[in-house]
C-alpha cells in the first residue's frame, strides 16, 4: 500500500493541486474555510497514473480505499449508497490540475435504480424531482460512461414533448418523467445488449473509470499538446453528496465570476437558472437569469454568496469562477477557480487587483500568461459585424489577426494594388520566398497548400500578417482568374474576410479595429521590463518591421536576415546574375549591382532603430532558391543575361541539391565565394558609417553574423574576409567605429565544439529552428507526414519547433553557452527563430544565461512579459 | 628568442623527428653513429610554422639563426660561402615528419656563381665537373624556387645535344656546358625580368623559403587530407655540406634498400650510377646499375656500405631505404629512412624480423600500415598483361581491385548474363538502388557520373567489387546501346577491364589473378588478434557477403540491412504494392508477400554465419527510393496494382520529400506503419527458430536493431512491438529463444540523450554515416560541390566521411557510450557505417571503449590490424 490514493475532502487543501487536481484541491480548500460543501472525496491524480500504468484497469487496493471513503460518506450523511430508504446519491466529476477541455466532465445523481428511486420519490415527496433525476442520470451514464450518445435520448424526449404538446422540459410531469426513464433504460439495453447497471458500486467504478478514460481520448490529447501538459499528469476524480437544484422553486444552480471575464470590470458576473441541475445552465434550453436578479428571488441565499465571493477573492487573490446550487433556499458551494478571462480583461483586473492592494506588482507580472498577449496584438473584426457574417470555410489558423481586403493572385498584383491605395488579401496555391514583398503588402494571406508550418504560415507570423493556409476546399482557378469556396465564387477585387486566430474565411468585408494597447497593457509591460534580465530584440528584415518591434519595446535587432532583401524587384535579376556567374570576375560585377541596394536596407534599418543594436546575418540560403522554375521565366532570365537556355538550364541543374537543408548554404556559400561576404561587410560597414555621420551620438557598432558555422576554421576564414574588409573601409574613413563578428550556432557540431568557436565570434546567437532540425534529424518541411503519427502515439506531445526540446536540443544549448563564456567569458549570447517568443522557451534562455532573445515583432511584448516571470521565478543571485 | 630554430646535424639525434623532420632527425642519428655523413644543419619545423604566422616570411630572428650555424659550418669545413679560392657549395633539401610527394625535393650545388665556378673549375682541376654543377644548379634553382619550368632548360640541352651530334648529357664537354650555364641564366632573366641571383646567401634564403612554400602547395596538401598529415606539422629544411658524385668515374650516386621492397626478400636492392649527381638516377636519363654491380667498381666503397647498410637495419630494427654518394671512392651517406614497400614485402619483412629475433610479434603487428593490407584482398590484374595493355581512359578509384568482364548496360542484362556463365562489367550513367543486383553479380562497375561518394562507389566498396566512377569522358549511346570513349566504340559483350585502385580503363580484356592471402598474412593477422579487444564484425547483408567477411575473421554481423533485399526481381512488386497501399488491410497483405522472402533471406545468413551473431536492422530508407521515377515504369506499376495512373502519381508525389535524408525514414516508417516492424519481426523470429531447429547448437541470439531512433519514446513504442510480436511466436513455438533490441545511434539527439535511450536499448550500434551528416549539417549526397573549398582553404583536412570526426562527432559517440553505460553498465556499443574499417576511427573506438566496430567485409582485415595496434598503443588497465 503505503501510497494514499484517496482523500476526503476535509483531508485536503488548496496547495495539493497536484495530487487532488484544481477542483478537488478547491473543494477541500471552501471546506476548510468552513464554507457550505456537500462533502465527498477525491480519487487522486496518482490513482489515474496508475490506472493506465495497470493496462487500463483500477487495482483491487485502489477500489478498495474508494469503497473506504464511500463508507465515511455515509456516515457523514446518514445516509446509504443504494438503500432505498435513504440512498447516498453522488455526483461524479473530473478534475485534472488545469482544466481541460475534451475530457469527462460531470455525472449526477448516480447511486438511482428502479428500486430507489420509488423511494427516493416518496421520500422527498417529490416524484417529479425524483424522475427528472432517475433520467438525468440514466442518460449521463449512458453517454459519458458508455458511450451511448447523447442524441438518442434527446430524440425521445422531443418525441415526448411533442406528444405532450409542450415545448420545455419542466412542463413534463413525473409520469411522463418516469416513463422517459423507462425508455431511456430500454433505448440502453438495445443499443449495448445488456441492462443498465443496477448496482450502485458497479455504477460507481463505472464513473471512475470513465473519467480516467477521458484523459486520454483524442480532443483532451490534442489539447494537451497545445497547452504543453504531460500527459503523465493524471487527472482526479471528484465524489461528492449530491444536492439539488431541481427540487422545485425554491431550488436552482449557476456559475458566476466574481468580477467581469470580457472587460475586468469589478462586479458580480453570472447567471442562475432556477429548478434545474447542472448542464441545463449551460445547455441552453432555458433563458438563464443574470445572478442580479437572484437579489430578488432568494435574498438570503444571494446575500451569503455574495459575502462567499468576497472571502474567495480575498482568499486566493484572484478572480474566481464558481458554480453553486441551492436546495429548498439552501446555498450550496461546487466549485470554485481562478477564472478564465479574456486578455484585456487579464490585464485590467491585474492591475485592479494592485490598486486595491491584493496582490504586489511581481505576482501581477505573474498572473498574466504571455501567449494571451498576442490576441491584443493584431487587428480584429468589428465584434458586431462578425455577429452577423457568416464564414464561407475554414482552414488552419497560421497567423492570428484579422483582415479585411480586396482578393489579389499574385505578389506583383498585391504590389500594384496596393501602391494603388487598395487593402488586398493575397490569396496563392502556395507561397515561395518571390512572394515575400507581396506578402509583406498584404492584409491577409490565405493559401490552399501548406499547414501551420508551411512558408506562407511562418513568414506571416515573422510579419504579423493574418494568415489561414491549408483550406484544400479552395478550388483555384487560375485561368480564369477566381477561386470557388462554400459554392460561391470569388475574382481577383472581391472582398474577403480572414480570421487568423480561428481560421475562418469570409466572402465579404468585415471591417477591422486596430490593436488597442491601452494603459493597464503598458503598465504591465512597465512592470514587466523592471524585474526581466533577460533582453528582447526582434527579428526582422525591413524598415517597417523593425519600426513595429521597438513600438512593441524591442530593444534591437536580434536577426536581420539580409537573403529577404534579394528577392524585390530589380535586385532579384542582380542576385540572379551573381549566381550564373562563370567567374569570379562577373560575379563581382553582379555583386557590385546589389551593394548600393544592400547599404540603402542596412542604412534605413539603423535608422529606424536609432541607436539600438542590430545584428545583420549574411547571406544564408541555398542559391537555387533564388532562381526561376518556371519554363518561361527561365527563358527570360537567358535573355536578360544573354545566355544560352542550355547553358542556363545546366547552371540551374547543377545547383539542385537532394537535401538543401543540410547543402550549400550558409557560410558555405562566404567559403565558396570570398566576394559575397566582402560585398555585405562593404554594405554593413558604409551603412554604419553614414548613419553615423549624420547621428554621431548614436555609437553604432555594427554585428555582422556569420551563418551555418560548424568549425571554427570555416568562421576564421569568413572573419578573416570581413575583417580585411572592413578595417580597410574603416581606417579609409579615418573612423574609429568598432564592430562585431559573431556566428549563429545552429549546426550541432558548433554547440559541441563552441570552445574553439569562442575563440573566433564574439557572440552567438543560438538559431534553434535549424539546430532543431540537425539535433532531431527531421526537416521541417517533411515532418508534417509523420509528426501526427508521433502526436497520436505519444511520442512527442509538442511541437519542437514551437516550443523548444529543452532535453536534447536545450542540452546543446546550455552546452554551447558554457563552453563559450569558459573561452570567453564576456561573450554575448542569444536565441533568434520562431522559439525566441514561445514562453516556456524563454524561461529556459533565462534559467541558462543567455543574454537575450531575439522574435518576431509581434512577439515582442509576450517575450518581455515571459522573461520578467522566469526571472521572478528563478531570480539570479 | 627563447627558441631554437636550427640545429647542427651533432645536436639532434633520431627522436627528434617532430622538430627536425624524418631527413634530418635520421641524418643527425647517423652523425651520431659515426657514419660518414657530410656535415650540416636543419632549420626545424617550427621554422616553418613561424613562417606561416608570420605571413610567409622568414623572420630576422631565424634568418640570424640559419646564418650562424652557417658559418659554424664554415668553420667545420674549413671552406666559406661564396668565397671563390675555397668556396663551400651545400644541398638544401625539404624534410617532414614523414616523408611527402609533391614537396620541393632537392637543390643542389648552391652557392656557386659566375665567379665561384670559375675558380672552383681551377681548384679542383676539373671545369667539366664545375660547370656541370653550375648548370644544375642554375636549373633546379630556377624551376623549383623561381618556378620557371624544367623544360625551358632540357629544350636548351636538347638543342646543345643535336648541335654536338650526341645523346647522352655526359657527352658535353666542360664548354658546351659553360655555355649552357649562361644560356640558362639568359633564360632565366628573360623569364624573370632580373639577373639570376649571384650573392650565395640570398639564393639560401630563398631556397628555405621555397621549400617552406611548397608545404603548403596543391599536392602536398591533396596528399595531406588523403594521410591525415596535419598542415600544422610543417617541414624542415636541411642544409648539407656537398659533396660529389659527378666529378668523373670514381664518383658516383645511388639509392638502395637493406630487403627487397616488393617482395621483402632479405637481399640488398637498390641501383648507382657512375659520375652523376642526385635526380640523375631516378631520372631515367642513363640505365642506372644494380647495387651488386657496385662490389666489382668499387669493392672497398662497396663494402663499407654493405657495412653500414647491417648496421643501420639493426639500428632502426627495419628495413631502409637509402641515398648515398660517392665522390673519389669515398662513400657518404646521405639519407635513411624505413623503406617503404608493398603490402606483401610488409608482411613478410615483419615476419622474418621476427623470426631474425630483431623484433617482437607487437613490434610486428604495429609494423604494418593497416590500409596497406586492402591491396592483398582484391583480385589483381597478371602483372605481365598489364604491361602490354594501354588504358583507354581513367576516372576516380572508387573501389579497388580489378576486374575484366563483358559490358552490360542494365542491372537486368547483368543478372542474366552471369546467370548464364558470363563476366560481367556494369556500365551505367549512375547507379541507384534498384541495381543493387545487377551490381553484386557483376566483376566490375564503371559509372559516367558520381563521386567517391556516389551510391555506385559506396555499394562497390560495401561488396568489395572493383569500381571506377565519374568517367565523364564516356559518351553513352543508350539508344544504340553502347557507348564511346579513348575513340573507340564499345557494345554489350565486349569486354572491358577496370582497374578500381588506379582507375584506370582498359578497352580489352586482362586477366585478373584472385587475391593471394600468403601465410605471412596470417601469422600477422593471428598475432593482430591475440593483442586486440575489439571484436570485428561485418555489415552484410547477403549469405555471400556475410561468408566473404568471416574467411576474412568476421566474428558476425554488426549490420544486416533489410531493404537491400527489397529491391531484387519479384520482390519489388511486393514493396510497392505496400507502399501505395492505401488501409492498413492492404498494406498487411502486401507484407504478407514479403514476409517468406524476409525470412528466408535471414535463415541464410544465420546458416552462413554458424551461430555468430546477426545484427539485423529494420527498413531505413524513405519509401519513396523504392517507387519508379519514369513513366512507362510507373504505368506497368498501375497495370499492375489495377491503380488509376492519376491516383498513383498522387501517391508517388505525396511521398516526395524536401530533404529525404531527414524525413520520413528509419523507425518512423514503423511509428507510422507498425505492421511493417511486425512483419520483420516475424521473419526474424520465424528465421532463427528454424535455423536453431537444424543447429540447436548454435544458441541464437538474435539481435534487432531499429533505426534513426531520437527519443527514447520512438523506441520504446516500436519496441513495444517486437516484443510483443516476438514473444507470441517463441512461445507459440514453445522455445526459450532469448533476443536483444537495441537501436542506432545516429541522430546527435539520440546521442545527447542516450541515458534515456539505454533504458529500452539492449545495445547501441553508432551508424557513423548519418551522425557526421546531421553533426556537421551536411548532406553526404551534396556536400562535394563545397567541400573542395573547404580542402583548398584549410577548414577541413579529410574527408569526415571517411574518417571519423574526432572533435566533434566523436564527443557525440563518447557522450553516447558514457551516458549509455551510465544506465545500462552492460550495454554493448558497437560502430556500423564506413568508419568502422578506417583504422584511426577502430583506434578512436577501442580508446571510448566500444565492444566492436562493424565494417564492410573487405576491411575485416584491416579493422582486425587497427584494433590490434590500438590496443598495443593503448592498452586497458
Amino acid at each position: 500500500m503505503g501510497k494514499k490514493f484517496v482523500y476526503m475532502f476535509s483531508e485536503g487543501n488548496g496547495s495539493m493541486r497536484e495530487l487532488l487536481g484544481g477542483k478537488g484541491a478547491n473543494l477541500a480548500e471552501m471546506t476548510g474555510l468552513g464554507m457550505p460543501v456537500p462533502q465527498g472525496f477525491t480519487v487522486t491524480t496518482e490513482a489515474c497514473t496508475q490506472y493506465y500504468a495497470d493496462g487500463q484497469r483500477i487495482n483491487d487496493d485502489i477500489q478498495a480505499e474508494i469503497f473506504k471513503n464511500l463508507e465515511n460518506l455515509e456516515k457523514i450523511s446518514g445516509k446509504k449508497f443504494g438503500d432505498p430508504e435513504n440512498p447516498l446519491l453522488v455526483s461524479v466529476r473530473s478534475g485534472a490540475r488545469a482544466s481541460m477541455p475534451g475530457m469527462m466532465d460531470t455525472i449526477l445523481n448516480l447511486g438511482l435504480n428502479d428500486e430507489v428511486v420509488e423511494s427516493f420519490a416518496k421520500k422527498t415527496n417529490n416524484p417529479r424531482f425524483a424522475y427528472d433525476s432517475y433520467r438525468r442520470f440514466i442518460q449521463m451514464y449512458s453517454d459519458v460512461v458508455m458511450e451511448v450518445g447523447k442524441a438518442y435520448f434527446e430524440k425521445l424526449i422531443d418525441e415526448m414533448k411533442e406528444k405532450k404538446g409542450v415545448t420545455m422540459d419542466t412542463d413534463l410531469d413525473a409520469d411522463d418523467l418516469k416513463e422517459l426513464a423507462r425508455l431511456f433504460k430500454a433505448e440502453y439495453k438495445e443499443k449495448k445488449g445488456v441492462d443498465f447497471p443496477t448496482d450502485p458500486k458497479e455504477q460507481l467504478m463505472g464513473a471512475v473509470m470513465a473519467v480516467f478514460r477521458s484523459w486520454d481520448n483524442p480532443r483532451a490529447i490534442y489539447y494537451r499538446r497545445m497547452n504543453d501538459i504531460p500527459s503523465s499528469w493524471g487527472t482526479a476524480v471528484n465524489v461528492q453528496m449530491m444536492v439539488f437544484g431541481n427540487t422545485g422553486d425554491t431550488s436552482g444552480t449557476g456559475v458566476a465570476f466574481t468580477r467581469n471575464p470580457a472587460t475586468g470590470e469589478k462586479k458580480l458576473f453570472g447567471e442562475f437558472l432556477m429548478n434545474a441541475q447542472g448542464e441545463d445552465v449551460v445547455a441552453g434550453v432555458r433563458t438563464p437569469q443574470t445572478i442580479d436578479q437572484l437579489a430578488k428571488i432568494m435574498p438570503d441565499a444571494y446575500n451569503q454568496f455574495v459575502e462567499i465571493c468576497g472571502r474567495l477573492e480575498k482568499h486566493y487573490r484572484d478572480m474566481q469562477d464558481m458554480e453553486f446550487t441551492i436546495e429548498n433556499k439552501k446555498l450550496y458551494m461546487l466549485q470554485t477557480r481562478n477564472g478564465k478571462r479574456t486578455a484585456a480583461a487579464a490585464l485590467k483586473i491585474a492591475c485592479d487587483l494592485v490598486d486595491e492592494g491584493m496582490i504586489s506588482e511581481k505576482e501581477a507580472v505573474c498572473m498574466i500568461d504571455p501567449k494571451q498577449l498576442d490576441a491584443l496584438l493584431h487587428p480584429q473584426f468589428d465584434a458586431k459585424a462578425l455577429k452577423a457574417a457568416k464564414p464561407i470555410g475554414s482552414a488552419l489558423p497560421a497567423s492570428p489577426g484579422a483582415a479585411c481586403g480586396k482578393v489579389v493572385f499574385t505578389a506583383e498584383k498585391a504590389v500594384e494594388r496596393a501602391a494603388a491605395g487598395d487593402k488586398v488579401v493575397l490569396v496563392r496555391l502556395e507561397t515561395s520566398p518571390e512572394d515575400i514583398e507581396g506578402m509583406h503588402v498584404s492584409q491577409g494571406i490565405l493559401t490552399v497548400r501548406g499547414g501551420m508550418t508551411s512558408h506562407a504560415a511562418v513568414v506571416a507570423r515573422g510579419m504579423g500578417t493574418c494568415c489561414v493556409s491549408g483550406c484544400g476546399e479552395i478550388k483555384m482557378d487560375e485561368a480564369n482568374g477566381c477561386f470557388t469556396l462554400g459554392g460561391n465564387t470569388y475574382h481577383e477585387g472581391d472582398y474577403i474576410s480572414l480570421d487568423g486566430t480561428t481560421g475562418n474565411i469570409y466572402g465579404e468585408a468585415i471591417p477591422t479595429v486596430a490593436a488597442d494597447i491601452s494603459g493597464d497593457f503598458g503598465r504591465i509591460m512597465n512592470w514587466a521590463d523592471q524585474f526581466r534580465t533577460l533582453q528582447v530584440r526582434t527579428n526582422a528584415d525591413t524598415p517597417r518591421d523593425a519600426k513595429q518591434a521597438v513600438s512593441f519595446g524591442a530593444q534591437g535587432v536580434g536577426l536581420c536576415r539580409t537573403e529577404h532583401m534579394f528577392f524585390e524587384g530589380e535586385r532579384i535579376k542582380a542576385v540572379r546574375e551573381m549566381i550564373v556567374s562563370k567567374t569570379e570576375e562577373q560575379r563581382r560585377a553582379a555583386l557590385a549591382k546589389l551593394l548600393p541596394m544592400q547599404r540603402g536596407d542596412f542604412e534605413a534599418i539603423y535608422e529606424a532603430l536609432e541607436g539600438k543594436p542590430v545584428t545583420i546575418r549574411y547571406l544564408d540560403p541555398p542559391l537555387h532558391e533564388f532562381l526561376p522554375t518556371v519554363e518561361e521565366d527561365i527563358i527570360e532570365l537567358a535573355n536578360e543575361m544573354r545566355m544560352d537556355l542550355t547553358d542556363l538550364k545546366a547552371v540551374i541543374a547543377s545547383l539542385h541539391e537532394f537535401n538543401p537543408m543540410m547543402g550549400h548554404r550558409g557560410c558555405r556559400l562566404a567559403v565558396s565565394y570570398p566576394e559575397i561576404a566582402e560585398m555585405q561587410t562593404q554594405a554593413v560597414i558604409e551603412a554604419a558609417l553614414n548613419v553615423s555621420k549624420k547621428h554621431p551620438d548614436w555609437n553604432l557598432v555594427p554585428e555582422i553574423m556569420i551563418p551555418l558555422v560548424g568549425e571554427v576554421k570555416e568562421l576564421a576564414y569568413v572573419k578573416g574576409i570581413v575583417v580585411k574588409t572592413a578595417d580597410k573601409i574603416i581606417a579609409d574613413a579615418k573612423s574609429d567605429m568598432k564592430y562585431k563578428v559573431g556566428t549563429m550556432i545552429e549546426i550541432p557540431r558548433a554547440a559541441l565544439t563552441a570552445d574553439e568557436i569562442a575563440k573566433e565570434a564574439e557572440f552567438f546567437s543560438f538559431g534553434t529552428n535549424d539546430l532543431t532540425q540537425m539535433t532531431f534529424g527531421f526537416s521541417r518541411d517533411d515532418a508534417g507526414n509523420f509528426l501526427s503519427y508521433y502526436y497520436d502515439k505519444k511520442i512527442y506531445e509538442s511541437d519542437p519547433f514551437a516550443r523548444l526540446d529543452q532535453t536534447g536540443v536545450g542540452k546543446l544549448v546550455e552546452m554551447a553557452a558554457k563552453l563559450g563564456r569558459q573561452t570567453r567569458p564576456d561573450i554575448k549570447l542569444g536565441i533568434c527563430g520562431e522559439h525566441g517568443g514561445d514562453p516556456s522557451t524563454v524561461e529556459f534562455c533565462h534559467k541558462v544565461g543567455l543574454n537575450y532573445v531575439s522574435c518576431s515583432p509581434f512577439r515582442v511584448p509576450i517575450a518581455r512579459l515571459a522573461a520578467a516571470q522566469a526571472a521572478i521565478k528563478f531570480p539570479k543571485n
